[in-house]
């Protein structure tokens, strides 16, 4: 289920330290295979959906499809117990993060899993200014619900949020801060 | 991320005693849409891994695709903090349940997630005798690790497992069983 982008292909046999320069969803896959094979987590990307409009039903091929929205966040697992939620974005913004990253359906799925006290979280690569975040998903309820504005200020997810070392192996070692989103 | 099955796109506004019949990806469609719009639980079906060999990027649309093998179970969510994951499959046979219906690394996925404490659980239905039936991970993974059969026997099931009985509303109600498969 795994979707390895181009280039991480052998990655058992590559050493994880090339990873340098990697997008954030390479590093989550790298981290997330980390955790797998170290028995820490099981967490996976959720595949894209994607609406299939016409088969070939003898080369049993599909000829026609478009890719669906996904109603709900992109990664989910389990670690220790718990279940594990979280979308991650990047952003090429250096001062906020804009909301429009996010679907509606997606902060609805926030608020339904928040009642079910997932452990829920957004992962930010703030890509000039080389930094990762993580803010717990009631932090990002509370400023939607609270707050008038588009954007969620840098400030606001450093205050609130949880900064994520990028790190050898694994890459970006986000389970480290998931005990920051338990909901009391 | 939920895909209706034809005939139950008006769900909301139809009467749920009509489902008699329906399948039992249809049957659990309907159950975790109730668990959902009454705050019980989260759970989805994942989308089913597609590969994309062609895209016609103008039209922005798949032309060439195969269905990719998913590499864990079909469907997991949160209830009341846990982490759920379960495979849901149907058999005609009257006897016995066919491991073949299950891959190596779904079997594999069950083990892991095991280790993590998740509530795991096959759900069989025995369509010739209208029957479902929840089987734990543990109680499957057990029946692989010490018996040499291809089949796990009705009898064991029904040992090991717990029947869920056809309700109205919700059609499938598993989650009443699911305390049964907390690993001590």
């Amino acid at each position: 289920m795994v979707n390895y982008p181009i280039g991480i292909k052998n990655k058992k046999k590559t050493v994880l330290y090339k990873n340098r320069g990697m997008s954030l969803e390479s590093l989550l896959n790298d981290t997330n295979e980390y955790y797998l094979i170290n028995n820490i987590a099981v967490i996976y990307k959720k595949p894209t959906p994607i609406k299939i409009i016409k088969m070939d039903e003898v080369k049993k091929r599909i000829t026609n499809a478009i890719f669906d929205k996904p109603s709900t966040t992109d990664y989910n697992g389990i670690y220790k117990g718990s279940y594990i939620d979280f979308e991650a974005k990047s952003t090429k913004n250096r001062t906020s993060f804009n909301l429009n990253n996010l679907r509606p359906c997606q902060i609805s799925h926030f608020r339904k899993i928040l009642i079910q006290k997932a452990l829920a979280f957004l992962i930010i690569e703030f890509s000039m200014l080389g930094k990762y975040y993580l803010l717990p998903a009631q932090k990002l309820i509370y400023f939607i619900d609270t707050k008038s504005k588009k954007s969620i200020p840098l400030d606001y997810i450093k205050e609130n949020g949880y900064e994520i070392k990028r790190s050898i192996n694994p890459p970006l070692d986000y389970l480290k801060l998931v005990s920051f989103c338990k909901i009391k």
